[in-house]
């Protein structure tokens, strides 16, 4: 499995673009995204568990039912969630796409992201359709990535290369999400192309299967999106065996998803609104797979531990405290904890209690970009693992005035 | 009902006091705290739901368990949590007290409240006692309210007066709480005082019943503490009858308590660490008392909506977002979002649907130090409150290094 280049498009038979249709004022920032493929592709999707759904949801939902798609197309600049109009604009989108493209409107995955209860017009993405499907293009994954950015300081994409059954098969993913991000067996935007050939529902359970240890141990802020999905289409254009059922080929295609997946996620977490650094938080030793999501989860969502963070500050006992509250439970008086990052490791706490350690070398540790909270429940054979970023200034400002 | 003076001290029969011992190292700061109470009183307490749990929790526990108390003793610098010694050094605080009160040290209720995992010594508590008992005074309460302080930028206490069957009863009671708030089952440091006669398993009955409606509804950053508890002594001075038993009495004696107890709530959301803003959620039109009380304080938990109140940015799209996501089912297309201060009030969204308002009048409101969220499910009887606080920059700074 190696790291290729293309993101989107370095599976075969996918193109993209992404361009300014005028839905955001700033004419240098692309606000609508196109993802193409030559062929219609198995289609799988989760989406946000939040009751209050942006249109566009529903109406993915309906055009995936049958298990396939061919385009994805999404806006950035406004989330049409809470929009008396809504499904009526995602349908738009939808039918603008199709006709240009020459496709079925039921074949295409709509998505939409920005500000909520912002009223929608169809005018930008109207005129704004032409030249997006016009410049559709196999080097148009970086115009893509940037059309669905809102707060994001980075454009996320990633691609991969893999063998499936001796035939080379790419897999590549772009996503957005900055802010609102914590993620409830769902997530934020991700976009994931591949040529492997899988049937339908064996995608929906390899990307199923997957998001529960990838995006949904994700937190950047607390707040789950209402607009939240990830879309993966597979084209087989690579020419493989299609994988109709689980065995070796259905696990090379998982370790290359999760691969994509964890690539995304750390991505997101290391540019959280106002990150400065990508915090990972490594839990072994605990006494089931729960207890293990839970106690890293509640680790990398304490806004304390993430504010110490921010200060280089090796406050341990905000980290003790997160775990306490996790709502898991587990031996205190066994919990062992270090931080570390590319200038070194420390142990700050063994067995539930302060030791001794060098402040300096600690402050060292905290101050790189990334950091690695390690925490060991010696308490059993499971571990899971989080990622989040740091509380900053910046977050809050930021958000303190994000619709004018 | 009517607010009067003299905190913890307003009940008769209850003195108080703060020094400076020397945990801290700023000297002007009060950080050792005693609340005696001339007679034996009944006493009740709720604790953190945290698996890590202060070391004054258990002893604590053990102390009252036969109903009873006769002072409270307090240090802030050091929470005493995490320490291989601490139960050594939560038993040695209540001895200290007790020797210097003449009283029996398992009268002595105690509690402590600053960095978690900090080494802590006996010695200058053992300095501090003695002008902490000689000093015990009817008009302590002040200087109680102030040793109890960590990031807390104001003092908080009330007292009110109230009728039982005819006799006059006082109660105040003093609190202290800025970070790490987000109460479950259980609350920051609270003493209540009360000179009203009511037997132990009413009083803690009356206590764990309200602060489900009060300290269980408050949030500053979504971090449950290690060390919170809320104690209540009754030492009957007032001389009504005791109350033993469900009644007129004792639903008096709960309004008593509610109004004290609210009263502190909003002193402690306003001055959550770096608030400028204090924000209350009411919410109505729950189809039950569960979903109203999870929605409320969703939004009054949600970063983003903080961030926005800090703005004073009439962003309802993140109040939504944030009952979308409480984890209580409502039907969204029914929802009325209102924004309300001094300034005025105004109307956001309605049946689940962003409505025109004037962006001047919203930044008005907003721009007020208590912001009122009125949420209305239109979908039931039941209702709720709960209280929060803005994001700001300075919650980031306070605790970006809180521990140097």
């Amino acid at each position: 499995m190696k790291q290729i280049s293309g993101g989107v498009c370095a599976a075969k038979g996918f193109r993209a673009n992404g361009v300014h249709c005028g839905i955001r004022k700033n004419r240098s920032k692309r606000d609508l995204a196109l993802i193409f493929s030559e062929k219609r592709a198995a289609c799988a999707a989760v989406y946000t568990t939040n009751l209050v759904k942006g249109a566009p949801l529903a109406v993915t939902k309906a055009h995936i039912a049958d298990g396939y798609a061919q385009a994805i197309v999404c806006n950035s600049g406004n989330a049409n969630t809470c929009n008396a109009n809504g499904p009526e604009i995602a349908e738009g989108m939808c039918a603008l796409a199709a006709k240009q493209l020459g496709i079925d409107a039921a074949d295409v995955v709509v998505a939409s992201t920005g500000v909520i209860g912002q009223k929608m017009s169809l005018e930008p993405i109207g005129s704004g359709i032409i030249p997006l499907c016009e410049g559709l293009s196999a080097e148009g994954g970086a115009f893509a990535a940037e059309g669905i950015m809102t707060t994001d300081t980075v454009k996320k994409e990633v691609a991969i290369e893999f063998e499936i059954g001796g035939v080379v098969c790419r897999m590549g993913g772009i996503a957005k999400g900055s802010g609102m991000i914590h993620p409830n067996m769902a997530t934020m935007l991700v976009f994931i192309t591949t040529d492997a050939g899988i049937s339908p529902a064996l995608l929906q359970k390899a990307l199923s299967g997957d998001v529960k240890n990838t995006f949904n141990m994700l937190s950047i802020d607390g707040d789950t999106s209402t607009n939240d999905m990830v879309v993966v289409m597979a084209n087989g254009c690579a020419g493989n065996a299609e994988i109709r059922e689980e065995g070796e080929d259905f696990n090379v295609f998982m370790q290359a998803l999760n691969s994509v997946n964890v690539a995304l996620c750390r991505m997101i977490a290391g540019d959280g609104e106002g990150a400065t650094k990508l915090l990972e938080c490594r839990l072994t030793g605990a006494s089931d797979e729960e207890t293990a999501k839970k106690i890293a989860k509640s680790v990398v969502c304490s806004s304390l531990t993430k504010a110490a963070m921010f200060g280089a500050d090796a406050n341990w006992g905000r980290v003790l405290c997160a775990i306490g509250y996790s709502g898991a439970y587990t031996d205190v008086g066994r919990i062992d904890v270090c931080f570390e990052s590319k200038k070194g490791k420390i142990s700050v706490c063994e067995s539930g209690a302060g030791v001794d350690f060098d402040e300096a070398l600690a402050k060292q540790i905290l101050s790189e970009k990334e950091i690695d909270i390690l925490v060991n429940l010696n308490s059993g054979e499971y571990s899971a693992c989080a990622w989040g970023c740091d509380l900053t200034y910046d977050y809050v400002k930021i958000n303190a005035d994000y619709r004018t």
